[in-house]
């Protein structure tokens, strides 16, 4: 019996930056919030909460304190009411994301009829459509769309989307458009997570996801893993049952972008003692197969 | 047993205007010249030779003649040496190929590096291609390119390829590029027809494919054919052998934007003595199938 991780496991860059610009900002204040979840990891949230670093759902809840924008941004409306208010705002908008809404905005002033690819109901999304005036399609795939014809389109995606949705929906939209101008916002991390995850799963007898269950990449990688082989998806270890892994040679790991380390070593080392294993480990880079590119 | 024709089959919008233009420009001079094949077909080329419009090669050959532009459009540096030299010109090029070449150089003169999908040694494509003062990819297939990756793509097509070629590449290119903005400048005609043709090849045993030989939206009808049944592409009835039709119920004609509706009617008759049928036509209209959209 073999359990290994899939390469590029756990924490991007922009979760890293917003978790640490928090950090550094909560040791020069006595309290400071951030305006819905930092990250989708209510494990992660919840530690930052004993750090003095408390989560609030609106404007109101905030009462002055220095107030973290999280890594998915939030809506337009909502950053110029904080200004308006005069609230001390760090900025942990994920560069990519941040990247994106520029995007959106110029190419709608650009005049490009915009379709975003992702799901209308993520913070991500419902920041980015807000950065344009006019109206906005959002589709979670190609068919989506039915037979609607274009002038001139504009297309981008939520950062965590599989390419190959994005390249089916331009591929379907060709002979319906008369322009198109699409901006490939997919974050590359994400993609090679989804491509070392779908690796290990061809691979493996049974797949564990861990991460939020909140959380869209996670939740994608999840995805990814069901077309191959049984997946569990868990945001934590004392989600395992050691039924799971019974006539089980390959056991594969994976984690999302907003999974913590320490999470995906108690996950990991859940599955040793399940298997009757006894080699545990202390760090994430000592699990099997644990590569960052 | 059944001789029909493809829907839309024969003349397009520019060819007939291209046509148009060079017969109503010869009626007030004494002769006029092409400069290049005005359309790819050879015996409407010759036809037209009896109206005094002569085809030459060079600027050389003009001697001063008023000069026709063909429909596929000529290279900037002649068209440049032809005003210089104060030949008059009468540009017949298809409205859409003008279309597409002021597409090719709005699109580098943005930025883009470009990449057209066509045959490189097609008129129109060097035309289209000399409209670029910067390195232009040809391209007649996504497999051309192999792995090559961009910052900014822009992405036309020759007027007359298939669709789902040109779907083809903009997919293989959406995770290889960070913007493309793509115009699809294949005329919808040349859709339409090769639709109408792919629909009545599914239901023949057999295909006739009327056209020039150098006629590249007739190679491509050609191509479609072959894909489903028994096809022969020829430019005349002197080229049909009864024997093609010998043990075959559904014989299916067609033919490219360039081919004139007498040859198509010529060829038409020649398949009914083939297979002894009596009922010949004075027009295209009279061919079973037949219907423009």
């Amino acid at each position: 019996m073999s359990v290994r991780i899939a390469k590029n496991s756990g924490f991007c860059f922009g979760v890293k930056r917003a978790i640490k610009i928090a950090l550094k900002t909560s040791k020069n204040n006595h309290e400071i919030v951030t305006l819905g979840s930092i990250i989708h990891n209510p494990q992660m949230v919840a530690k930052l909460e004993s750090e003095n670093i408390l989560k609030v759902d609106n404007i109101e809840q905030i009462k002055g304190r220095p107030t973290i924008i999280r890594s998915h941004g939030i809506k337009k409306e909502i950053l110029e009411e904080l200004e308006k208010n005069n609230i001390e705002i760090i900025n942990a908008t994920c560069p990519y994301v941040s990247k994106t809404q520029d995007y959106a905005k110029s190419l709608s002033e650009d005049g490009y009829e915009l379709i975003i690819l992702g799901d209308r109901d993520h913070p991500e999304v419902k920041a980015l459509r807000s950065y344009v005036d006019k109206e906005v399609i959002i589709v979670a795939n190609a068919d989506e769309l039915v037979d609607k014809q274009f002038k001139k389109v504009g297309i981008i995606s939520q950062t965590t989307r599989r390419v190959e949705d994005l390249q089916d929906l331009v591929k379907k939209l060709v002979p319906r458009c008369h322009e198109m101008r699409v901006i490939n916002t997919i974050c590359n991390a994400t993609t090679i997570r989804q491509n070392s995850t779908l690796a290990l799963a061809r691979e493996s007898d049974i797949m564990i996801v861990v991460g939020g269950k909140n959380s869209s990449n996670t939740k994608m990688l999840a995805r990814i893993c069901e077309s191959f082989v049984k997946t569990y998806h868990i945001e934590t270890a004392c989600e395992i049952d050691r039924k799971w892994f019974k006539d089980k040679q390959d056991i594969g790991l994976t984690a999302g972008a907003s999974t913590p380390d320490w999470i995906i070593v108690e996950v990991y080392n859940e599955i040793l003692e399940c298997i009757g294993n006894i080699n545990k480990v202390d760090k994430i880079e000592d699990i099997p197969g644990f590569k960052e590119e």
